[in-house]
């Protein structure tokens, strides 16, 4: 995590601290796929050997990689080497982690190597899609290995984006440059630390949320699945309803918190822990719950006022299902897509948001909505007054036009992504609902998308092949922030 | 046309010189509503009191407001002028303009102003969504109007890309001062004569137009109908079929050659009759050209491919439509909905684009796309270098910070309204692809949506009137580049 990054940028891509790091990520995966192995030998299901299988396989490439190509990483990185390593390693953390669900004896997944990596990827991205029709019934590995890689899949992302991300400055999240904030600075002087610390409140507030599924009525197994898949914003359920099959106030409230929990920057939990009560002043966080509140109020009116629900329904409803989408979690409580076309609308939208940066959202996130907000402010001003000079804040820090310029080039291509995604899923000849709701779902991490097929009571199952692995590069584009993905198909970037 | 505009930002909005000048745009206005009415009386329709009673109103209009706020505009407008009288003129015509219809015999227009006021808006911003049904069998009168109505729309916003627009900044035109652009200063000094050169194309090429359709089979008011909308990328035709109605290829290739010259930068004409021929060598023209060609041979042979046409109907039909949609004209020469969900998909797509800047299109138009594409490439090539300084350029001239800011903003502009005005059709129980597909279709200024109802074989009569009010609106807004709109709900705009 502590990749200390050079701006030697002539330098040739040289890969091998690349294989070193991608096969060392291998390594916990392996030491992962353990558990399942250990819970279907308990509960006596034949999958154990997959993960155990899968299990020698991750691990041996990983130490083949490692040690083949060992080095000392004392310089750091390049930026060239951390724009390889990254899509490198997520892509390599999908590929082997879709291993067990191919070896396993689970129909759905075993018979096609592309449901396997496309529930994978899924998994890890934190997105939520699902391929299983009859999760219900699902043997007990899978269930679970699917929720720990969405586990790891979140604080996987939460790593990046406080590591990775600002150091190579793509859509703007040189922001977050612990170099550059001094308060962050006095805080915590070392990223390793910094890096426990989350570690850390990632695995308490997974630890609270067991508890508390648990306390209110769930089954040890299903408390387990869903907290690792609430925290991680991720969205993986144990039953085809989704948390419409536990119609209990108090289990989806408890998702509701847990959920916006995890979709605020880590490391204001950190800094709260040393009595710095930043978490409630931040701008990110107040707009995000800001416009949460808004948007279920609204909602929430318009169930009653149409008569689909009683208040307190129609606040639970609208909050779980609102939530889902804005932290890019997935869950669903009931189908909202017979609330009429006007709710579909509004889920359409919400699916682009996301939640704040540093955490496990996916989405463009409330930041970038913040910073262009600002923009178009100070860029209306200047039309009205040409020769006047504005200054632009964020956050209490000066916004550079070097910001503005990734923000605003972001959301650009960000639009780009979603059109040429819904695009080429319409060469499949999916319709326009789903094409659309399935490019913006998968760029955006969100889970589900749109309409009969894939809406929050279809699945992805019956899509052809080649749309889900669209779909599959789709998320891993969005997850990485797409810059970091992208860069890899700039002729540029191999040339010596 | 030659407004000097002054930069003096904080004088109080003095609204004398707008009524002034909105007054003024009325007169001719009036004239034009004569044309019809003698056409009426000729050919024995009832609808030439409509008209003479139209006329009179705006003229008397007109006068009363030119009189009584008649002052001396020797020092041009301050800015925030200029930003108030574009949109309150186009919206004054739209208004008047709609007179006629609204006091015609004519059923569908004459019961219901929203109608009237729709069709007219279609026109003037030369969008060509139409609200009626049974075109073939529509008084002479209400044909020829509609038809002036898009190509006095036409000339409109040549004018207003030429004369206002570079002069406010917005969206990047400030590319396209002639101030600052000393290529063109020498062509041609002063505002006013290029002003009356461009006029003069206009005619000649209307003219040309004409004769052409007339020479193919079409009937003397028919080629003059079709003329009027087709150089004025408008898309009005005298049939429900629209252009499928005369399945003849050579008028057919006729409106490709014509569509295509609408979407030309007029002035690039202006500098071909001096012998200039920056028209072949013009980065802007030759991207659109280009891509035109590739995305007809690519739907060529897809159509081909999946035995829809003969290769020589299938680029026929292709490039009709393809060319009607980029340049947002709005023909159709078949129900292209028919082609299969990657056609519509493709459609969509080009729904967004627009021909050249300072033509009659309206969508994002090629320059944007060509500034947004140079400044992705110095903006990966910053990623990789992050100390590098790179220099960009467009057309031979320096790329400022300046113009690609306003540019992406433009870009990012464009999407948010677009969103914002699908959530609002929703809001109407209008489904994804209707509102989705309208929404552009209003903002790009093309015409046709998507679906069964608003698609090429469809029509707009069945939407609920604030659907058609919203969509009026978003003709406007995209019409006029967006922010010379949006400027208006800026409080600080109007704050003293």
């Amino acid at each position: 995590m502590a990749l200390g990054l050079t701006a030697v940028a002539w330098s040739p891509p040289a890969l091998r601290p690349v294989v070193y790091l991608v096969g060392g990520m291998l390594l916990p995966l392996a030491a992962l796929m353990l558990i399942p192995a250990l819970v279907d030998v308990v509960l006596g299901s034949p999958d154990w050997k997959a993960f155990v299988i899968s299990s020698a396989v991750t691990g041996g490439v990983g130490a083949v990689a490692t040690y083949s190509a060992r080095c000392r990483l004392v310089a750091g990185l390049t930026i060239r080497q951390a724009f390889v390593v990254t899509p490198m390693a997520w892509f390599a953390i999908c590929l082997f982690g879709s291993l067990p669900l191919y070896f396993s004896d689970y129909g759905p997944l075993r018979d096609s190597f592309t449901n396997a990596f496309f529930e994978a990827t899924s998994g890890i991205t934190t997105t939520g899609s699902t391929v299983i029709v009859g999760l219900d019934q699902a043997p007990p590995g899978i269930l679970l290995w699917r929720a720990l890689l969405q586990w790891a899949g979140g604080i996987g992302i939460i790593a990046t984006a406080i590591a990775i991300l600002p150091a190579l400055g793509v859509g703007g999240m040189q922001l977050f440059r612990t170099e550059s904030s001094d308060r962050s600075e006095k805080v915590m002087p070392r990223v390793r630390q910094v890096a426990a610390a989350i570690g850390a409140i990632y695995i308490a507030l997974t630890a609270c949320c067991i508890l508390a599924y648990w306390l209110a009525g769930m089954s040890a197994f299903d408390a387990i699945a869903h907290a690792l898949t609430t925290i991680s914003t991720a969205g993986y359920s144990t039953s085809d309803a989704s948390l419409g099959n536990w119609d209990d106030p108090a289990i989806q409230w408890i998702a509701v918190t847990f959920m916006i929990a995890g979709a605020i920057p880590f490391v204001l939990y950190v800094r709260l822990l040393r009595r710095d009560i930043e978490i409630v002043r931040n701008s990110q966080v107040r707009t995000f719950i800001g416009f949460i509140a808004v948007v279920v109020a609204i909602l929430s009116v318009w169930l009653v006022a149409s008569e689909r629900y009683a208040p307190a329904d129609a606040v639970r409803h609208a909050a779980v299902n609102v939530v889902s989408v804005i932290t890019t979690t997935g869950f669903a409580t009931t189908d909202y897509m017979l609330w009429g076309n006007a709710a579909i609308g509004l889920f359409f939208c919400l699916t682009f948001i996301g939640g704040c940066t540093g955490s496990t959202t996916g989405g463009i996130k409330i930041f970038r909505f913040e910073v262009m907000a600002t923009m178009l402010r100070t860029y209306f001003r200047h039309l009205i007054y040409p020769r006047g000079v504005f200054s632009r804040t964020y956050g209490g820090r000066a916004l550079t036009d070097e910001v503005v310029v990734s923000v605003v080039v972001f959301f650009c291509l960000y639009f780009i992504c979603y059109s040429a995604l819904t695009v080429a899923l319409m060469a499949f000849n999916l319709d326009f609902l789903t094409s659309a709701s399935g490019a913006v779902t998968a760029l955006s991490n969100v889970g589900p998308g749109l309409g009969p097929i894939i809406g929050p009571a279809g699945n992805f199952s019956s899509l052809p092949d080649g749309a889900k692995w669209l779909l599959s590069f789709g998320m891993l584009l969005g997850r990485l922030e797409l810059f970091t993905v992208l860069m890899l198909f700039v002729p540029q970037f191999w040339r010596g």
